[in-house]
């Protein structure tokens, strides 16, 4: 708590100065100081930008940098409302954060003359809170994920506040409605905190918000059943030093209800949940702005959403109200001869590292440390013959996993995300080190439940991808466990992410971050418990869209291969890494020497698999996956006892971008390669996890390419069998040994009758499930006995 | 309101009934009604199903049935809890509806043995509430859509009482957290209404659910928060008759406040927003099943979440325990000695299809009416020379919309459904005809809100594709618009929507649907000014995935082809149509007739704008989209200047389905078609609006696929200029012309020139770009001039 007198003079000063540059911005190419009155040249050709949120945005960064500099304060601030980017770009700017990351923008005249002129301009910076502004990790383009973002920089940052502006747009979607309830996760002793600052400007690009119509008793009782403690601050058109008051009142009294409940429960040993302050800040959209346009009222209506003067090239009316309204701030007090801040404002500038643009948790890297990894090798499967053992990839990964917490606990920096499914996915060796974090009640029947745990799970995949997300940018490492087909729910948020990275990438001043890794698991091959609507293996199609330098993709088939990618996502930095496994009993295909190679090289030839002897083989089954990988293990051997003849080659794909040309991807075969393992001239038969057409998007510039016959998921699934899966979709050893006969040419008369027998073995395992519910013991015997 | 005392031995003998047929269907392949002891061999080989939620489930149906009898409700069910399958086909069996949609499963002992045999097994049916039972619309199988589909439901079927039950896992996810704020939009005169209850049976799989675990006046104050009048029904493990009051109490309390509710709204004219009443019902999970196995307890933990009993065939322990279980059912008193249910049961069934499973509304296209549409040519852009006039194609479609709005505004059957975008997207000409539906606060500023309009508009994709689910899936006609990056985030509710359609189009007691209408437009091409954030082509790759008979997707290139295509997805059933449309002024290419036939082939030559005169051509200029189109036909421009001797094709493709083999999909081009239009050995340079590899895997098969090269959205973007993105992503005119310089033989020496004008316009525009913030005039004036 501050014991200076509140000075409102000086707070006003601030945010005029934020207002005038978030203004400034959006109009002037030129005269940033009006130092000429405004003509139609200093005006940008096409006005950009959102005026409506931005000037509330400078609002609360004024008065946040007065409780960081009274409290010496860690403060991050997260921006939901993320096309308020003039007001992000204008107070790092003032605070000097943003010269310090771009040195070509000085704050300077000439600077602000740059600063204005970049703003959604070509070659310039983006109109959002975007990975170019320093002191982001959330860029709001999107909506929806900002205070899941901003509790997952808050986990294990027990020193840390992180603002976060909740829009009262965003705050309709299904993604933030339910990031209230994260504060049934954070721990008061070992997290830092979230201070959620509700901004109730009123509408949206053309409707009213909805959290902003009704009445306020509706909006406090929402908010306390979310478990919060409201405090409201109504910011006048008017009377605006009440208002500063009002908001500082808040802020002092929501800081010290913050320290009060850290203290009784680090200190004081209490564990009751806390109700966390939350701050709503009702004021007018485009606050400050021109108050009516052409007759018709601006400020306060959702007609402030983006540029309340359009016209102002050519309506002079307009190019006068911009200067009326732009003088209104009166520059000429707030920026000194040089252009630079006057000495008023930079009183105010939190120090160094303080400040919100420089604070280092907003640049992740800065702080990343490597995990300290167990050696991945002492988990391996006990394989002596290729195949000749069975284990179950992510129960052995899990006990990986268990020890990459333990030899990382003092560290802090691990978390396991997952909507309800860790044990379900079969890693609940984590729990002999760790907890579910959990600070809702406790019944004595519960397990694992603890106030501090590596474990977060909540059953919405948008509040585990958005921790992640933020604990991630911050600094951190982790891993989301996820049904296969239920990550599509985050499709949409995986897009932005990958984005982010994309853009951080060119950025040299963003240090690199942990890789985000997706495990994907309880996948469509073995869904046939839970049928139709749990089968999708599309997630990877979605992810291949985005750039090659942040995507990568693998298909372990075996547990061995598994633990070797496991180990190698999590030390990598700046992807996204997406593994798909399986969690049930399958053959251990390759020792773990054999393994890491594999996984090294990404995809190989598995000439103990073949039987092609010196390199000229008549047929090659390749796969990529775990179902698929056995399905051509069990085809070889069938081919290999019925035709032993027949020159058979096995190729196993572990990373999906091996397949592409290395000009489309860096992990690309080089066509040499590609033809040395597919051949230039023989039916490849490919088994594939997931839908078959990807196969042929990442070869189809391959000389053997028209030989590429793929099987893979075609949609057809309910609740049957898991060899029924198979069968139904056409990827099943039987059909994979007709696909061979059906493509290599002379075979001889033999291959009528292996033919018939698939055929009878396919049916005769179709009229057992219907008769016996379960699969044929005798076409599960098929397996490699080499 | 009913006048008997409650008869809760009744009630009870139901639930009993219900109870005892959901165990059975997870666990006997025999001995259905128990008339011997039980063996191993009744024993299903593989348990599999949801049985913790199912009892409370079961519970509720049997209320319900009671208040349908009791007020004669036209009421339809929503289980949220969608792995509770067996309570769905219980209560479906014990009232007859299941046997009515499927005569294969009589109500007597032969019929509850293929009752249970057929459940969770090969061959049978789902686990879930899947389109196979009847009276359902939510399959559930994802979680979190079953208030937003319940709402759905209810818009304009003022009769209608949907009870929609909420479990306490899916409300954690963010699309269900959201949902609740439907209450702002339903219409309390025109609408019918939706009785939520939340089922707080305490666990998901492996942990508490959050609410369960708040304290009640939390829970109290969110509901009533979000808009809602809670009552509270504990549902006791041993005082049953007290539960059964209660309920029924609960139950008749809110319907009595609806119709109080209704009765003020509809006949005395009250206009403020109800607080409609929601239940809470707390009950044990497995309620009434085996309450510990193996020592450790199972029913009201997460134990119970599956199968409570795990080894029943080889654990005689289990097997006694198991038929313990079941007999405490007393099955002889509820089924006839044909195994029929008992009279006392039946007599709480409503009449015919009042009964939930027959309800018409859960099976809408028994009601659907087809649209009354008004003549599409009416609305033609008058187009005198192709390309020689210009408009906004989502604003001329609006003036159709509107008239599609007063043309069934007494059917009362079509919506518009979207995220605050309708008048961004230029379909504000519906609101001369209608306004946007809203129950929350007005204040005097505000533009079209309305009580009851056809525009429904809030900032959550989730809702607005969830509305229009829930509204089609009972018989009604919509369209959801939206920007096309964002539409990502509904990916998973498409896929379970898609796979819906796909299951429903093979049982023939479900009657077609209209289809589910996405028109995509403020398009990736267009988001220069909002940035990387906004720029995302990718849904239609994803769309791909889904069944051919079930997906359908165009791209019209212009204004008359998009009303022609809007036309036929109104009229089409069981697809879902995703429509990409621009909203900016663009050229129109072609008067409404050539608009009709160039709609309906799908795509085709535009001889007009090629010169090959006669088919013979040496190059293929191809586009889909239409910022691609108005590339093509500007690099045929330069091309037929510069280069008259070239012989140029120009072919467009609204309907990207015709490019696939016509094995693959109904409306695929055969491979003459195909070979006919793109030719067989020509290059074809295909200008994609999407991602370029999408192109490729349509045409792989294809005999000239290695001469195409596709250009098209490479996930390069920025905050810039329009024509700075197409050059971005080499999909502008200069680089297509230097495309066919590049690929076509023997053009001679002035292709030097012609690369290097192309090369230094491409300079210059970046230049000017930089400098002045706009597009250079000079490239753009390259338009079509023949």
């Amino acid at each position: 708590m501050t014991d200076n007198a509140l000075d409102q003079q000086a707070l006003d000063a601030y945010w005029r100065a934020a207002n005038y540059l978030s203004a400034g911005q959006i109009y002037l190419l030129d005269n940033p100081l009006l130092r000429e009155p405004l003509r139609r040249e200093h005006i940008k050709p096409r006005l950009l930008g959102h005026w409506g949120t931005t000037p509330g945005l400078n609002f609360l960064y004024t008065h946040l940098n007065r409780v960081i500099r009274a409290r010496d304060l860690n403060t991050m601030v997260v921006i939901g409302p993320g096309h308020g980017g003039p007001a992000m770009l204008a107070n790092t700017w003032l605070e000097g954060s943003y010269t310090a990351a771009n040195p070509a923008v000085q704050r300077d005249e000439a600077g602000m003359r740059a600063l204005f002129r970049q703003f959604s301009f070509p070659g310039g910076v983006p109109s959002h809170v975007a990975p170019e502004v320093p002191g982001s990790i959330h860029e709001g383009g999107e909506l929806g994920y900002s205070l899941a973002h901003a509790y997952g920089a808050a986990f294990d940052n027990p020193d840390l506040v992180v603002a976060c502006v909740v829009g009262d747009g965003e705050a309709e979607t299904g993604p933030l409605a339910t990031s209230w309830h994260a504060n049934k996760f954070l721990d008061p002793v070992h997290d830092g905190v979230v201070l959620p600052i509700l901004h109730l400007n009123g509408y949206k690009i053309a409707n009213p918000a909805v959290l902003a119509r009704i009445p306020e008793e509706e909006l406090d009782a929402l908010l306390r059943g979310y478990g919060y403690a409201p405090r409201y601050v109504t910011g006048s058109g008017t009377d605006t030093a009440q208002t500063h008051r009002d908001m500082a009142a808040a802020l002092d009294g929501a800081l010290d209800e913050i320290a009060a409940i850290q203290q009784r429960a680090r200190t004081g040993g209490d564990r009751t949940r806390p109700r966390w302050p939350v701050i709503v800040l009702r004021s007018p959209k485009g606050w400050t702005g021109p108050s009516e346009v052409d007759g018709v009222p601006v400020t306060d209506t959702w007609r402030a959403h983006q540029v309340p003067l359009s016209g102002v090239r050519d309506n002079p009316e307009h190019l006068a109200l911009l200067e009326e309204w732009l003088r209104s701030y009166r520059p000429e007090e707030l920026f000194d001869d040089n252009g630079a801040p006057a000495a008023e404002l930079l009183d105010q500038v939190p120090d160094g590292d303080r400040r919100m643009g420089a604070n280092p948790h907003a640049n992740g890297g800065l702080l990343l440390r490597p995990l300290h990894l167990p050696d991945f090798r002492d988990y391996a499967a006990e394989v002596g013959k290729h195949g000749g053992t069975t284990s179950e990839p992510t129960r052995v990964l899990g006990h990986f996993l268990r020890d990459v917490v333990l030899d990382n606990a003092d560290a802090r920096n691990f978390r396991l995300f997952g909507p309800d499914e860790t044990a379900s996915n079969r890693l609940d060796a984590v729990y002999e080190a760790t907890g579910k974090q959990w600070q809702a009640g406790v019944l004595p029947v519960d397990e694992h439940l603890v106030h501090d745990g590596r474990v977060v799970e909540v059953l919405s995949e948008h509040l585990c991808q958005g921790w992640l997300e933020g604990y991630l940018l911050t600094g951190r490492h982790g891993l989301f466990s996820c049904y296969e087909a239920f990550i599509h729910i985050v499709d949409s948020m995986f897009n932005q992410h990958a984005k982010w990275l994309k853009t951080s990438k060119a950025l040299p001043w963003r240090r690199p971050v942990a890789s985000l890794n997706y495990l994907l698991t309880s996948h469509v091959w073995r869904q046939d418990h839970n049928g139709f609507s749990h089968q999708d293996p599309g997630f990877i199609d979605h992810v291949m869209n985005k750039k090659a330098e942040v995507i990568r993709v693998y298909l372990p088939p075996d547990t061995n291969t598994l633990l070797s990618v496991a180990d190698h996502c999590l030390r990598s930095r700046d992807y996204v890494n997406v593994v798909v496994a399986g969690k049930n009993e399958s053959p251990d295909w390759l020792p773990m020497d054999e393994a890491v190679l594999h996984a090294t090289r990404g995809a190989g030839i598995w000439d103990w698999a073949g039987n092609e002897d010196g390199g000229d083989p008549d047929v090659v089954l390749a796969c990529a996956g775990d179902a698929p990988t056995l399905e051509v293990m069990a085809a070889t051997s069938i081919l290999r006892e019925q035709l032993p003849e027949l020159k058979v080659r096995v190729v196993n794909v572990v990373d999906l971008m091996r397949l592409q040309p290395h000009t489309e991807h860096p992990h690309g075969m080089t066509d040499p390669e590609f033809d040395a393992t597919f051949t230039t001239d023989k039916p490849v038969i490919f088994a594939y996890h997931g839908y078959p057409w990807l196969i042929h998007r990442l070869t189809y510039r391959r000389t053997n390419h028209h030989n590429i016959h793929v099987r893979g998921y075609k949609e057809e699934g309910t609740t049957t069998t898991p060899f029924d899966m198979l069968v139904l979709n056409d990827l099943d050893r039987f059909r994979l040994v007709i696909d061979v006969l059906d493509r290599v040419p002379h075979l001889g008369a033999r291959t009528a009758l292996i033919r018939q027998r698939m055929a009878d073995l396919r049916a005769r395992h179709h009229q057992w499930t219907r008769e016996h519910g379960e699969d044929l013991p005798e076409v599960l015997d098929w397996v490699w006995p080499y």
